[in-house]
């Protein structure tokens, strides 16, 4: 499985390293260049090259989809880091940062339109459907920046509402990403609809992965500060959770914290840890990783496939759940 | 003609009416709504009908078409007016002033999504033909965009070089508009290039135009202020040429208002208006009007329809070239 993998991956380096090459001019192609090269997982494309795999065909079939999903994924970044002012992306600084805002806001359109010409190479006999899957995500995607977005002016966010608008934002492109692979693949309708399924729950787990991390992971293996979303107030399910459950007196210590403007965060985030603690948090959100877990292991078993050939997702899905990164 | 086209127009506002229509959140589709219901002249989607027609096909049948190019124009005034700062367009506040640049920057990527919504409606059999020169045209006017902005920071651009950028800029779009038409409707190849080419010349024609407006309009027709681009240092044709064959001390003369950071706007205005006017730019923008008209007259005499059809089409670009608003 990981030999597989690995060949899955150069065939993604290689073949972005051809994306935008040598377009003119290079004020407008080099920050998206730029963005493109820092990396990151890659794993929206190898979930594609996956899932092509998993009903027997070639990563070759797929690989232009699977760019247009990863080009989408960047254009995502790049204007949502300039919407959410983020200085660093992958350690690196981001595009409004490394030159400017209308850099940022027009590499990231090209980005978008370069992904749909990579989408537009999908064989005719499945174009339309492909077509359409990945307009309604890219749509999806949006909205979820925008409740992303409202939820920071708000303190009332249910739990629901996060958990819907981490679905738009995050978990939808995992399951357009397998989908498209599988459609392009000649999968059936049915098993096309329960892989996208799978990504779904993979990506609902994903995305609570990442929220536990920045609060509970190593700084040295994570690779970025810890505690971050809690100095920015970001509304994840911990704080949702806690603005919910604490007692009145410790609500009104947190709303003091979260209105501060001038605080110690070492302060803020022991404080804050101290309340997720108090509440058992880290607890109730691994128990929920495993249950988002559990049901894309469901929806994977039920595709008409030999259970062999699933091996290598359900190794990748686990792989993610326990990461430390 | 004036019934045939009053009937295309109404058949556009209408159909525009119905695109983004309650789409939620309303934080993320208000603004987009407005900026498409700030109207304008809808020139883009009237060429796609008018295009459709000269070939002898109904209205309905590019309708979807016509709107996808009508929301990719908008998409990019969305972004440009934030990366230009603009506060106004057609008399309006623009999307970044009325909400915030984060609403431009997120209403626009809606936008272009919901533009390539629209044109994958178009019929499986011109599909990819389509898809292809939306998404080639779309970044086509990326790159004149970046032009656009590379060429504030310079005094040395080339008439070549400003006449490449309106082309990418503005021509292409008018281009597409009328090839899309033209290809749904099952036109051949060789007349739906013809038909780009005209459009080509045309939309080089009305930028020129446009600019000439701005410095010799009626404020009271042309609906904005007299001079803009002259207070913003554009580098329009006009002043490219002036920067050109001026003599030298009328040129320190002219660098001197171009750099000044506090001046009098009617004054410079007055100034650079008297350089044009010593240089007969009025009369040589027109005949570069003139000579690219009559470069779209004659495309569109190739194209192997009967002379009657093109009527409309001819109507329509001389009343484009003649305007005063």
């Amino acid at each position: 499985m990981k030999h597989k993998i690995s060949v899955f991956e150069k065939t993604i380096e290689k073949a972005i390293k051809g994306v935008l090459k040598d377009f003119q001019p290079k004020t407008l192609f080099a920050p998206a260049e730029y963005v493109l090269s820092l990396g990151g997982k890659r794993l929206r494309p190898l979930l594609t090259l996956m899932a092509a795999d998993l009903f027997g065909k070639n990563a070759e079939e797929v690989i232009n989809a699977a760019l247009a999903i990863e080009l989408f994924h960047n254009f995502s970044l790049v204007h949502d880091d300039l919407m959410d002012n983020a200085d660093l992306r992958r350690g690196y600084p981001t595009v409004h940062k490394k030159w400017s805002e209308s850099s940022a806001i027009l590499s990231g359109d090209v980005l978008v339109i370069e992904a749909y010409k990579y989408i537009a190479r999908t064989p005719a006999r499945v174009l339309p459907d492909v077509l359409d899957l990945f307009s309604n995500t890219a749509m999806e995607i949006c909205k979820g920046q925008q409740y992303d977005m409202d939820f920071e002016q708000r303190f009332d966010v249910t739990e629901e509402e996060y958990i819907e608008m981490i679905r738009l934002k995050t978990a939808v492109l995992i399951g357009c990403a397998l989908k498209i692979g599988a459609i392009i693949a000649g999968a059936s309708a049915g098993d096309a609809d329960l892989l996208y399924e799978f990504g779904i729950n993979i990506g609902l787990a994903f995305q609570l992965k990442d929220d536990l991390l920045d609060v509970y992971g190593d700084p040295e293996t994570f690779g970025k500060k810890i505690g971050g979303d809690i100095l920015c107030n970001k509304k994840t399910f911990l704080l949702i959770k806690s603005l919910k459950n604490v007692d009145d007196e410790q609500r009104k210590e947190l709303y003091k914290w979260l209105t501060a403007t001038e605080y110690d965060p070492v302060a803020k985030i022991r404080f804050v840890k101290n309340i997720y603690a108090g509440l058992n948090l880290k607890f109730v959100v691994e128990n929920l990783i495993e249950k988002y877990y559990l049901a894309s292991l469901n929806c994977l078993s039920s595709i008409n496939v030999p259970d062999d050939r699933k091996k290598d997702l359900i190794a990748l899905s686990e792989n993610l759940m326990y990461r430390e990164k």
